[in-house]
């Protein structure tokens, strides 16, 4: 779970803000890691993606490719051909730079109408997230990919005919579902679905496991980053609590699921945000020194089986190579 | 171990100032911990300290007294009580908040020849620190309290007499070394004493256990701290890297030892301090939203037997209450 521009400062004012409380303290092991792309010492959201996808350190911008622009296989390629159930949750588009690094190899994270294209190679579970426009109204080609999604046997629906709430699910058809035709629109101007698409996800790829296999899954928060952007510390602090309440849901499943490894964690800060004096409990007063990215060292958090494998100081590409090992998966 | 003013920026900035290495990337295990005191989200020093040596959140200004002023039993004392050697060892003068909050049990962080006096009631076995002149030339009354250390056997010597690399120290004789007359001055202007006083220190305490009952040390890089305070990001970053050096040197001791348990954390963040972008390894463009503290969840790190207790986010107090759960003492 990416909580994307989630420093630690974005996740004390969420704490302070939510009467002390988050279930990131549910989680018993804690990290940091080192956010630097190949290029920056400041990533941007694609590198520091595909680093956690892919385990390789990329240039900012890079989708699902390496240095030389190379396509480097994902942890959820990976994970479907092991026969595992795969899935993507997003709070932005589905095709924006941190879902987009888990499936598609792209040079530059703005061509989205290329990276949905690339959806269409993987054999993934279930999607959900904005974007429709990049699939359906597509400038670059003709293509209808939202009918061509449906002749693949998956279930397309998105919120312009079914709430997601009343989303229903079938163990046996594969599910994507729009949450926007763009960018879904922030928490506090009415977008709350993260809670909800990601109980469905985790049953939805729970019920698809058959095999008893396991699955995969990557949630993001992404407007935690846009908060940061924007500057705008009760936009960050609300998209944040959100996200809390993802991964209390998220932990729910895992405790009574037993077998369930959590990882939270952010590709980088967003904001150079500070919890400045004048601050009180439930009323942060946020500073921020950037309208971009920071260098910060960025929080993990680990719970379930394999957990203590995320503990200490450790590059952003080692989340990719601790998955690895825990879930068995082969050299590339 | 205590940085002062260390948050999750200031690690970071002395990392990639440092060849992208730091001896906190030999620690197992990381905490956040939340600095908040009693009576403000964003603490001062000496509330910050009093939380880590008696398990109270206080009001800011506080040193060794809870929200009421009645003292608080320190683990230095708890550990002095238990027969086990204690030393306190800081880049600031020894009256000031942090080591202060240690052994002193005052109303005010500014009263510094009262807190100097409080040293004088300590069992301490060993202390360097600045600050000569609140023991020598007193306003308040005509004490000499280094006249009155050395009535109580401890062997007094001063940076005017004796160079700290070449001072000799007996196990038989408690030990006082005075680093400058008020606080002692940045790194890069020419103090350099905190690795060789922590490795001293430690040797000593050792030496001095001969019941092996084991010892209790602080050592404080007190300057990162006034770094944050100046917005000055290469005065943070130099006085980052010598506390590193110094946690190095205490894990070696540590790793030669086998039963020494080292943590380190801070009390707070100051500065807002941010990596801003544009920064580049070896090359930190630092910022700030602020010349104070901020409210940030804080890195703690620990090494050695019960280091896994600090695993996790707790309160700040909850760092006392597991070294006294390790160190085995009873309720106050």
């Amino acid at each position: 779970m990416i909580g994307d521009g989630m420093g630690v400062t974005q996740i004390s004012a969420g704490l302070y803000s939510n009467n002390n409380q988050l279930n990131l303290e549910r989680f018993p092991v804690v990290g940091l890691h080192k956010s630097y792309s190949a290029d920056n010492l400041i990533t941007d959201s694609a590198a520091g993606a595909t680093a956690f996808s892919a385990g390789v350190k990329t240039y900012n911008g890079a989708i699902g490719v390496d240095v030389d622009t190379l396509p480097v296989t994902t942890i959820l390629e990976m994970a479907e051909s092991a026969g595992m159930p795969t899935g993507l949750v997003a709070t932005s588009s589905i095709v924006h730079a941190t879902p987009a690094s888990f499936y598609a190899h792209v040079k530059q994270r703005k061509e989205y109408e290329a990276i949905a294209a690339d959806l269409l190679k993987t054999d993934i579970d279930l999607f959900i997230g904005g974007g429709a426009k990049y699939f359906e109204r597509r400038e670059t080609d003709t293509r209808n990919l939202t009918e061509e999604l449906r002749s693949q046997g998956i279930e397309v629906s998105s919120f312009v005919d079914t709430d997601l709430k009343k989303l229903k699910v079938k163990r046996a058809k594969r599910v994507a579902y729009y949450t926007a035709d763009s960018e879904p629109v922030p928490f506090n101007q009415g977008r709350d679905y993260l809670v909800d698409a990601t109980e469905l996800a985790m049953d939805f790829l729970n019920d698809r496991d058959s095999l008893n296999k396991g699955f995969f899954l990557m949630v993001e928060a992404s407007q935690i980053d846009w908060g940061g952007h924007s500057n705008n510390s009760d936009y960050i602090i609300s998209e944040m609590i959100e996200f809390d309440r993802a991964i209390g849901a998220a932990l729910n499943f895992a405790q009574r699921d037993g077998e369930t490894l959590i990882i939270v964690t952010a590709d980088h800060e967003t904001g150079g945000y500070a919890i400045n004096n004048g601050s009180v409990m439930g009323q942060i007063e946020g500073a921020f020194t950037s309208d971009y990215h920071t260098a910060d060292l960025i929080p993990v958090f680990a719970y379930g089986p394999g957990a203590e494998q995320f503990s200490g100081i450790f590059e952003n590409t080692a989340i990719f190579d601790k998955m690895k090992l825990l879930y068995g998966f082969s050299k590339r």
